[in-house]
């Protein structure tokens, strides 16, 4: 009497484990979940070939409406629920679990194979150099895309990698979809992060036999034929060498990766401001608008912001180079300079 | 002939996929890689019995220094390296692909668990909102866990979760050490993120039958009884109410989490300066320091600066208030205004 929840894999039957197989095999009812991700009909019909009639196919309704009934059933016998993945990436599979501990159901998990480490694992960029992941949905709205927007944009400016899922919902987002929604996203947003130019790894299909990778410029990836989903991008962040001769083996502009560095936003914000504000004190100094106690303690905290950029510190940097910007336009407001940044 | 990278999961037989085991079973050559984590002895027996003397456990000079002889080899027959959770994780095995793929020799990639996803989904905490991963060093020199401790600040600061792994070299570091070394750290380095009452989630022995998970204080969790490693620590972000609902399901301390935000050192250090700022202004306004379109001016950017931290844009709100003190400390540094911050 538990309820096992047992992870599937990528989506073939060579990816479950021998404790999934033992628990399809065992277990007195099996439902599996067809709704949050793509299953490929070959794993179905393996599945209904060792499991036959104690196979449900589950609609939404099945577990998330009915959850009662699986708890009612999982209290007196044994019930697995096959999910693609692991087990509790989706919501929907956490709220039964939490459900089934409240009500003291006995709750085993039995772990498949993810995306989120396979992708990365088949890309040779380091796992530890990732920032957080986004999902790009299937729309046309924009606006809908500002969340893995802004999600790529923070991470590259940390010099840290992506993994971008691309949404299976009704038919799915295709690369070259996913590529253009974030160059449209650039346009509406402008943190200078997504251009033609920009290097991008493709994966498809990663752990299936036709699995492919490549690495290129956002413009000839997107126009690569598209093989069937699952899609999955990463856009590197800063590249160890290692990382880049792992990359050269699959991509299809060496040079590109070769001279890569990933644009920052942050990093080219400081540095417009601190040019700014350079020119700015030499204005200040020849226009006699303040002493040279003021205008050496603006340089100060004009050189210290660029440090601390350097250094990663963008709290200090983005509060040292404002606080300058400051200091100088106060000379303005005050009527004692006259400049424009 | 090909060299086949196959991922063992996380460290027990049931964990194999079937496309593991098949190739166990019917590769040439195997070599089990034995060092770079740990690998219960029942996974070693398991494989031996399956393999034979066709298994070879790899001492790290045979993986690295050696290469050339397992690459002549997987020219002319079936070599599989044999690999704890998935193959990729470690830069050694990305490197003898890197050189396979380089000689053309095929090469073809066994997925394994990991426990980057499987940690994740027995925490129930959302796989999205996971900021970069890093690792609790064995070592006794505080400045060596600055880099874990600013990664968790970081990622705390933008309401992001963290997974700490715990290096395995060495006997390891228990849960109990890992959160000693961080309390150090936070005095070393406070950023105020670190504290006895902060809420942690410690998990042992992921996939494991006797795997285990509980959340607390760090100081409550750091006197439990350590389990057999492998350990993971989980730092949660901000969390949604599901999250919390999963939390409630193991944690010694409901109310911590119920009542639970993030440390943000961020956020805090511009409430702090905001709070200087309007007290600043409104020292200015009774000195008579400015006219009212100067302090309506600093105004709108203190103000300015709170919205954009509460919508989460970290770079405007930082540049601003760091302007709106630049110009309040101009009227001070011009002999206009007296005041302390």
């Amino acid at each position: 009497m538990a309820l096992t929840f047992v992870g599937l894999g990528l989506g073939v039957p060579p990816h479950l484990t021998l404790e999934a197989l033992e628990v399809i095999r065992s277990a007195d009812r099996l439902i599996l979940d067809s709704y949050t991700s793509i299953i490929p009909d070959a794993l179905i019909q393996f599945i209904k070939r060792e499991a036959g009639d104690r196979l449900k196919i589950a609609e939404r309704s099945l577990l998330e409406e009915r959850s009662g009934e699986i708890l009612e059933e999982a209290s007196r016998r044994e019930v697995a629920i096959l999910v693609p993945g692991d087990p509790f990436i989706a919501t929907t599979h956490q709220s039964l679990k939490t459900e089934a501990l409240k009500r003291n159901v006995k709750v085993r998990v039995v772990h498949g194979l993810s995306i989120f480490t396979a992708a990365i694992s088949a890309s040779g960029l380091h796992i530890y150099k990732f920032g957080r992941t986004a999902t790009i949905p299937k729309t046309s709205d924009v606006k809908l895309v500002s969340q893995p927007y802004n999600v790529l944009a923070e991470n590259l400016s940390r010099g840290l990698h992506t993994l971008l899922l691309l949404d299976t919902a009704e038919g799915g987002v295709s690369v070259g979809e996913a590529l253009n929604l974030l160059l449209s996203a650039e346009e509406e947003f402008g943190k200078g992060v997504v251009r033609r130019d920009s290097l991008v790894i493709a994966l498809s299909r990663v752990g299936y036999d036709d699995s492919r990778i490549v690495a290129g410029s956002i413009s000839s990836i997107a126009d690569l034929n598209p093989q069937q989903p699952p899609h999955t991008l990463i856009f590197p962040g800063e590249l160890h060498f290692t990382e880049k001769e792992a990359m050269k083996t699959y991509t299809i502009d060496a040079e590109l990766v070769e001279r890569y560095t990933p644009p920052n936003y942050v990093k080219e914000r400081v540095e417009r401001y601190v040019g700014k504000c350079r020119r700015v004190i030499d204005m200040v100094i020849e226009q006699k608008a303040a002493d040279k106690e003021f205008t050496s303690y603006v340089e100060a905290y004009v050189e210290d912001s660029w440090r601390f950029m350097m250094a990663g510190d963008y709290t200090n940097a983005l509060l040292a180079i404002g606080y300058a910007e400051g200091l100088l336009d106060a000379l303005k407001l005050l009527g004692r300079a006259r400049f424009e940044w």
